[in-house]
């Protein structure tokens, strides 16, 4: 995209943002920090997507009443406990964590945002925040320490820190938007175990930020696959607080385009990095399916090869077993001609094409050894359809899933 | 039930059943056997069922045509080669084997079933299956050893032998039936990576046949999910000769429920005896919901749980993760009241319940452990929607499900 650069800073990129994180003690150790708080210096329009799990947090259901009102300035979340299944106690805990951070700043409860993450069914020890509110106010800072300390805040089974930003040009003014991201298990289309917290300096309208905000979930969060779970406490709020005075972008024009095509550049982005260190990951799995009778059969049959663990073993043991690859598309239950699909495996090592017109063809396995040894691997599917296609990112199948999973809450 | 015995014999324990297995040079050790033959003395009747997967392997698309005629005697079934995304020389092949055995017995090509199994995409080698035809059909053994040696012959990653055989008395008769099973990955509902070979010796109208095989595989084979995976090969045939001389068994009345609950006795046992032989399986894990809206709801909510890679793992680790339960529970889609769930854990070291009305209860971690270490673990689901209910059979996932499927073909 023209016009647009990468930037340092994470959430405290776009003017006006603060960010911090300490230790409450919710997670056991004292060296890990807990709670995290994102803060914007002036009102905000915001908008906000959660968890399509019916189970869902107490943190989610308070927020998401929060979020109707489309002016969430703060957010604090917390990792070490999901507050989910939690009960009334859950709930009143959650709004309380709201109320502290309004009280601190003298601000309204419903511009507070609440996210959680860890184990379910465990009670949030309210207290422990309530303790440290003062003090977690007192770690904001308006530079990439804030932002880091705020993100290893939010961080569980997560291994690297995953966050980036961006700055574009609308009408003569440099307008940032940054982000961070949690999230390497329970991870699956439809806004899986993530908090993603994202800030703009830019003037947009809420209902301009509101379907930005969902058409770029639609193309990058909702096309990430880890494990096939999802979890009740998936979070994604954009604050945008109007600092970069740039013309206000409304839902149609060029600035919304540009607005939102920076958003997804973004979000993609952190979605490779989520993939990349989803749980026992030593690979990033890109699934492409082109030729697909429309955009929505081309995603159904990209997710169904992207989730299958049979396929994520193999790239795991850079097997080019194609066969399972085919089955995975067989079995997604949307039609497709079986005579007209290609499968080829690729990277950064080459590419190697391993099935055409839906059958066998001859292939060197010490090439596709090559190219599936690489630590990116794409699988690209062409069928004979249609014109819809679509990208879903994934990630091999390691022993460390099981190590990680077998024993994680004790 | 009454009058119902479990006896030995597989196929064979029918009247009238022939079965044998030899090695043809299809998998590359000559110490293990790929081609195996099941055949009737006299004619039959049958029933079949196919994956639901799109793409289907040769040998389904010529067996599916043949069991049009409901008139199956022979079977012949090879491993190490599943003869899927081989086009027309695959077809041509799978005919082929047909007729060979077709030829040896003097039969209808029409009469003989196919199926195989093994690696997709490689195209079967049926010059190897015709120069041993004359050895396959001197294998043939009316006795439990000729049982065995058909079974070997269909094995791939299986572990164990899975077979069974009972006998009802209808009509003052003794009827037969066994079985044989192979399947241990690529194993979801809707009838997964499996061979299940049926003979009985009843005298049963072939409406009833079906019927009887329809009921059954919905509640036993459907129900049954070790990763996910659906194959392009799946294949379930009975075969009925009718030597027991019994009232024939019609579509309603007593006999044709006699006979059908026999024959779900028979495969809940081959689906109990698959799911403790799924991949890298250490346990056999049961998935029971009661209380459901209906039935099908029940059925969708316990394999969303039975599914769920978390759940599987960390029944792996003996870790009471009910939170994960409730999350698979959460996410299946399906309407459910989350007050009103009870979730528990058993096995015959006890049980522990883990949730109430959809939050956490005080338990003894150490009981939990002690219940989830042994190696048949169930978890119990009540809610407070209905009366449906559904038990589905899963197992759980280990370092060596990672371990077999990340270099199976090479």
């Amino acid at each position: 995209m023209q016009n647009m650069k990468r930037i340092e800073g994470g959430v405290c990129a776009a003017k006006g943002f603060r960010a911090g994180g300490i230790w409450c003690g919710i997670k056991a150790s004292s060296h890990k920090r807990d709670v995290a708080l994102i803060y914007s210096e002036t009102a905000c329009v915001s908008a906000a997507m959660f968890t399509a799990n019916r189970v869902k947090s107490a943190s989610v259901m308070v927020t998401q009443d929060h979020c109707m009102g489309g002016r969430i300035r703060a957010i604090i979340a917390n990792s070490g406990n999901a507050n989910a299944c939690t009960g009334e106690t859950g709930l009143a805990a959650a709004r309380q964590m709201a109320s502290l951070i309004a009280d601190e700043f003298a601000i309204q409860e419903r511009d507070v945002a609440v996210a959680s993450t860890g184990v379910i069914g465990v009670p949030l020890p309210i207290a422990a925040i309530e303790s440290e509110v003062s003090a977690l106010a007192d770690s904001l800072r308006a530079d990439a320490l804030g932002h880091e300390s705020a993100l290893e805040a939010i961080m569980t089974t997560d291994t690297r820190k995953k966050s980036g930003a961006v700055e574009i040009d609308i009408g003569g003014r440099s307008v940032r938007i940054g982000a961070m991201v949690k999230g390497s298990g329970m991870i699956h289309p439809n806004m899986a175990t993530m908090l993603c917290f994202i800030t703009t300096d830019a003037v947009i309208d809420q209902a301009a930020l509101d379907a930005s905000l969902k058409a770029t979930v639609s193309v990058s969060f909702n096309r990430l696959t880890i494990d096939g779970d999802t979890s009740p406490n998936d979070t994604i709020i954009i604050m945008a607080n109007g600092r970069a005075e740039n013309p206000k972008i409304a839902l149609v024009g060029e600035d919304f385009a540009l607005f939102t095509s920076a958003l997804r550049f973004l979000c993609i982005d952190l979605v490779r990095q989520m993939a990349r260190d989803g749980e026992g990951a030593t690979k990033l799995l890109t699934v492409t399916v082109v030729g697909a009778l429309d955009e929505e059969t081309a995603e159904v049959l990209a997710k169904s090869v992207a989730s299958s663990n049979l396929v994520k073993t193999a790239v795991f043991g850079a097997d080019a077993n194609w066969g399972r690859v085919i089955c995975a598309i067989g079995y997604a239950g949307v039609p497709f001609k079986l005579e007209c699909v290609d499968i080829a495996f690729s990277s950064r090592a080459g590419g190697v094409s391993v099935c055409k017109n839906g059958q066998a063809i001859p292939f060197s396995e010490e090439n596709a050894k090559r190219v599936l040894l690489e630590d990116e691997v794409e699988i690209n599917i062409r069928l004979g359809d249609g014109i819809g296609s679509a990208t879903v990112w994934s990630c091999d199948f390691s022993y460390d899933y099981v190590k990680i999973n077998g024993d994680y809450r004790t």
